[in-house]
Formats: structure tokens, sequence, C-alpha cells
């Protein structure tokens, strides 16, 4: 049976029907439409012969032949509320088609295993990466897991309990790494990068760094009438340097730097007062930590020059943080290679939001993704779109990636 | 009699008294606190001789002697909850003073009329300077003040009338400025310009005139991970620009030009996203009204070239309007002589709040007003305070202007 990528974006459509409403896709993890999509996608995979197992983190996985390193293939079926119809489930049914095809050929020279993470969206309970990150080992935060609580106030454990996962034995899906020789994921980009470049594919390099802060400037609120310009101490032009700043900052330090203030919150906020205190949020990302790291000391001395030159007080608080993640050198290799083979030209770009890839690549699988393009950039909503077209290519490359890798694989 | 300015002092420290509590003064107008204020008052000028009228729109005059131009000196009584000890009823107690004074010497040569002011703040239906606008004649939103509630939901209506005021006859109170010669009126700074130059009075040139908007500047909410900074159409960038840039036109322009954005509201007003919306609150101010005009477009233009440069709309709405009210000139002088007299320096300056000055100059009374240091700037607080050396030489200045004045009102 050759590979049939028409195939594939048949199932999407069918789930999208099975799963969805007028407002978009509806496969929040835990919930019993996210229990439908597994038992279909159960029954996708049946023909393969492909082993089912569901791992201690609430995984599904679908494993083809024996052997070690194995190639492991993923994506996840969770959506959150009024989702697309293509974020996670098409990495999941491409790697079906790809998963046919193997089978078609007989047993693969060693294991080939496609992987449908638990909870990537984090929709439910505010914690993305939910089966990846406990695969990965790198789930530290069990105890603070075990409170969280849905907004009709069911606790995640119990929530994940009444599907068969037991919080305290979650790590143990770690084991199914054992052996994992190589890591794919497709994915559609949620940017605008490939579609303002024209081109249908991209190569994903890693996933951004992040350093996320609070910066409250702190001046002096005054009479707007009474009080001259040159006795002001006016928090919002603390604020205004800096959101001018930052993007100077982003390119001169370069690399696909990108830096967002995202919100500014002004007190005490009415016409006839000077702004007593600007309180910033600030995104800075990066695929370079020595870079991400000199971004931020960047915008810290940049925001403390402004509050010298305005008279005000300037505090940093930090929300978050988390480290770049590169993927593997000789699979973006293989991935650029495949790419190319299917469409002419391939482009390689990193990842602004955060996948499941980045937690297999954390715990030392050797990993890549393959980006199709999104129209509009759009995602986490029904217009999220991608053309036919892109989307059949998208899934042949992700074959010729998965050929080229096992064939390393099994040469290893 | 001679003047005794310690004596305004100690009156308005029984006022405050008789007034206030732990949270500063209760004289809000039309309350039984403001007529018990009223009725103190009375009882403080009676000795003078002095004849009480109250008039159509509720203010409360005083008259010594007769003829014409007289001679009008005023204040307020009122002031906002949890109000300072001084704003408005510095004014009306020094003026108290200087009739006693006047009495005490015979009868003046023209009438001299001390006039209290009712709802100069506003703080019980958002309507500032009722009395002095009925009298002015410039009171022309008395159907909508008629559908104005208080936060208990009472109707001004009915608020007014159980002060006796019917507000279909408040205009008649304009009968009150027949013959007026010349309107003074002392009031505390209220902004940081005679502190800063260690001045205690200053003469005023008139109120500024305002030019309130809100401008909307609109791009695209994009994800702050996913989208390079050469595709982002960022709102907060406009508004950015236009914080620095009203600053510069207020230099440019000079001549005391104050320029104020109080307020931006970012929507989504995420960290994730770039900022969609921008909505700001510009408030511009200046004493020229061609020059207030030249700051109004040069921000407007300011704001379409920035919204050009960053791929974003921009919209100009107006909130408020108000023309700059200049003071007479000839009484400036004389004020400004007085000061010099009483202190050594004169400064003049303009006022950014409006004050019943302004109404009764807008009427064509010839005005002018003396501020007195306000410590750090404050009103409309119980922090609101003034040295009482300074309030001493006010009133000292108060008088001397006043019997200049009666002087040239007498001789013409």
């Amino acid at each position: 049976m050759p590979l049939d990528p028409a195939r594939t974006v048949a199932d999407l459509e069918e789930l999208r029907d099975l799963t969805g409403d007028g407002n978009g896709a509806q496969r929040v993890a835990w919930t019993e439409t996210w229990e439908q999509a597994r038992r279909w996608l159960r029954e996708k995979v049946a023909p393969t012969g492909a082993r089912e197992e569901i791992d201690e983190a609430g995984n599904q996985w679908f494993t083809l032949g024996r052997g070690r390193p194995s190639l492991l293939i993923g994506g996840h079926i969770d959506s959150v509320p009024n989702g697309g119809w293509l974020d996670g489930c098409l990495n999941v049914l491409a790697g079906v088609e790809v998963l046919r095809r193997i089978a078609s050929e007989g047993t693969p020279p060693v294991a080939v295993r496609l992987v449908n993470w638990a909870d990537e969206e984090g929709a439910r309970f505010g914690r993305s990466l939910f089966g990846s990150s406990a695969a990965a080992g790198s789930m530290r935060d069990q105890a603070e897991l075990r409170e969280r609580r849905d907004a009709d106030g069911t606790r995640l454990e119990d929530a994940v309990r009444e599907h068969g996962v037991d919080l305290d034995r979650a790590l143990d899906a770690h084991a199914q790494l054992d052996g994992a020789g190589a890591y794919l994921e497709l994915h559609i980009e949620q940017g605008p990068v490939l579609e303002s470049l024209d081109l249908p594919l991209g190569v994903v390099l890693g996933t951004f760094g992040v350093e996320r802060h609070r910066v409250t400037f702190r001046g002096q609120a005054a009479h707007a009438g009474s009080t001259p310009m040159d006795k002001r101490r006016d928090a919002l032009a603390g604020a205004a340097k800096l959101e001018l700043e930052i993007r100077e900052i982003a390119k001169r330090v370069g690399g696909g730097a990108v830096c967002t203030m995202g919100s500014v919150v002004t007190k005490p906020g009415i016409v006839t007062s000077v702004v007593e205190t600007a309180e910033c949020l600030l995104d800075q990302r990066h695929l370079d930590a020595t870079q991400l790291a000199e971004m931020l000391s960047n915008a810290e001395a940049a925001s403390r020059r402004f509050a010298g030159e305005e008279e005000l007080d300037v505090e940093w608080e930090r929300i978050w943080q988390i480290e770049p993640i590169l993927f593997d050198e000789s699979l973006i290799e293989l991935a650029d290679e495949s790419v190319r083979e299917v469409t002419g030209t391939s482009q390689r770009l990193p990842s602004g939001p955060l996948h499941d890839a980045a937690e297999i690549s954390r715990a030392g699988v050797p990993t890549v993704m393959l980006f199709v393009q999104s129209l509009r950039g759009l995602s986490h909503t029904n217009l999220e779109d991608t053309k036919r077209e892109h989307l059949e290519l998208s899934v042949q490359a992700l074959d010729r990636l998965a050929t080229k890798t096992l064939q390393r694989l099994a040469g290893s």
C-alpha cells in the first residue's frame, strides 16, 4: 500500500466531524470527547497490526516491529476548546499514514512507534505537555499538579484517574523512551513565516528559550493641568521608551530574536493625572541561550537608564523562564533533504510555541520537527487552516524523513 | 480694626473642626454639612454689617455699601469628600477678613461684595462650577442637569430644591453680576510651581484651554513567540511614540504648554500576544487658543505619521474641550504690585484647574486670581496644606489688591 497523503486529509476531516462542532474542535484532554478520539484512532491504526499500549501518563502508543534503536513519531489528538482542525492531530494522522505505508512493506528493521501524547494543550487544568513531560522525566511538579482544579473545581488528580492515570505513577512512562533512537514530529507552524516566504514546509531548529518578566516603573501622580512638564515623573515615559527599545535590542541581537510588551497597565489611569505606575509584561525569546541572556540584560540596563532619565524607580520580577531547546543537527539535515525532495526548497526556522518534541529532545532523544504553513498564522481557533496541497506535501515529507531516519537507525 | 491675617487662619481651623473629620473636609455642596458651613459663615460676616442675599443658584452674597461699579471677591465653602482644609474656603475667609477691614473704615465708595459660590466642586453630581456658571450665564445644560443623579439615585433637581434652588430659575442669578467692575479670587495653587520657585504667592494669568481626546491605535494581535519582529503591527508602538512625542510638542510650543497621556489600555493585554489595540487618553492644555490648536494638530499629525510607520490605524475622538480664559491685564498688573509689596517678588503663572473666576471672566467681568503656594502641590486630599506664614501673606496680598482695585473702581 503506497503512501496516500489524501487519505490523511480525509482522516482529518472525519475526526473533525466526529469531535468538533460549529465552534471548532472540542477534544479537550481528560474528557469523553477526547476518549472518543482515542478510540477512533485505535480503530484507524488497527489494520496496520501495530500493538497498542497506554502508558502510565495516558500516552497512547502504537508499535510496529521490534528492535532498537526505535523510531518515534508523535503528536497529540487533544485540542483546546473551539480549536482548529489541524493543531496536534495532523501530526498524529500523518504518522498513521506513515505506519500504514511501512506496515504494507512488511516488518521494519527496528521498532517504529507512533505516540499520541496525553494533554499537550493543558486546556482544562492549565498545565501543558502533560504526557510528554512525564515520559521525558521533566514533570517535577506533581505535588502542585495534585492541587490543580478545573473551572468546575474538579481536581486534576481525580480527572486523570477517571482516564486510567495514577498521578503518582505518571513518571513511570519514562520507560517508553528506553532505546528510542529518534523522535519526529510534524506540526502546523502557528506563525506567519512560511506563508510570508510562500513556502509550504520548513525544518524546525528548536524551540525558543523564553524570559518573561513584569517590569514596573514608578513615578509620581500629579495634576495634568497644574504640573509643568519639567516637574513630572511620568512612569508611562519609562514604559514607552522600553517598548521602543526592546525592538532595537531584538534587531541588534538578531538570530530570530523576538521581544514583546504585551500589556501595559497605567495607574491611576485617569486623564487628569500624570501616570504614577506603569506595569509592563515583557516576553523575550531566542533560540540561543547566550543571546537570550544578552537580550534580557540589555533590556534591564535600558530600563534602568530610562528610569534615571525620567526620575523613576523600576523593578523587574520574573514570571516564567525556559531554556532554549535545540533539535538534533543530523536529523535537521535529514529533514532538510526530505523537504527539498518534496518541494524543491527548505527553510529552517525556530519554533516560538513549545511542543511535545521539546520535552523529548530535553530527555536526550535526537529530535526534529517539520512545520507546514499556517494560513494567516492562526491557531487555537476555528479559523486555523492550511491548504490541502500543503497538508499532502507535509505527509510526504514526514514519510521521507521517516524512511531516511529508519535507514540510519537500522544501520547504526 | 486693622487687617488681622492670623484671624483668617483661626477661622479656617474653626471651620475645619466644625465640618471635617479624621478623613478631611466634608462640606459637599447640597448636604447638611454644607448648610452648616453657610450658617457659620453668616455668623462670621454678621459683625461687619454686610447684607446677606442667597441668589437663585444658591450663591451666598454679602454686600457692604452701595454704588457701581462694584468690587466682587469670591470663593467656595464647599469641598470634595475627604477634602483639604483650604481649597475654596481660604478664598472665602480671606474675603471675610478684607470685608472686616473695609467695614471698620466706614462705608466703601462703591459696593464691596463677597460671594460664596454654590457647588464649585461638583462632588455629589459630577457638575462643577454650578453657582458661578449660573451667575455667568454659561450654564447651558439645565436639561441634562435635571436628569443627573448622585450615587444614591437622588436627582440633582430635587437635591438643589431642598436647599432653596429652583433649577429653572438658576440662571436668574445672572443679575448679581449687573454693575460688577472687578472680580478677585485667592486660591491655593494646587500645583508645584510656586513651591519649586520658593515663592509664597503668584498672579494667575488665566485658566488653560483644554483639549481632551481618546486616541486609539489598532494593529494586529499575533503570537509573541511565532511572529518575527518585522511581521508585527504593534499598536503599543504607536502609543509609545505618541507618549514621547507629546512632550516634544509641549516643549516646542512652549508658553507653559502641558500635555499628558494619563492612561493606556492594551488589548488583548496578555504576555503572549502583540498588542492589537492601544487606547490612550490625551489631555493637552495651553493658555493661548492658537497655540493649543497647534499642539493638537501637531499631535494628530504625529499620530498619523506613527500609524504609517507601524502599519496601524489611528482614530481620534474628542472627549472634552474648553477655551482658554485670560484674566484682565490691568488687574494682573495690580495683582503683581500687591504681591510685590507683600513678598518682594511676584510670579505670573497659568492655572491648570478651572475656577469660579474663569466663569466670571467669561461673563465679561474683569477678573484676576492670586495663588498661594501649595505644599507638594497636593489638593483634594486631607494632605493638602500651606504654611501658616504663606496663608497670612496671601490675606495681606488679597487685601492690598482689594484696596487698589477699589480705588480704581471708585475713580472710574
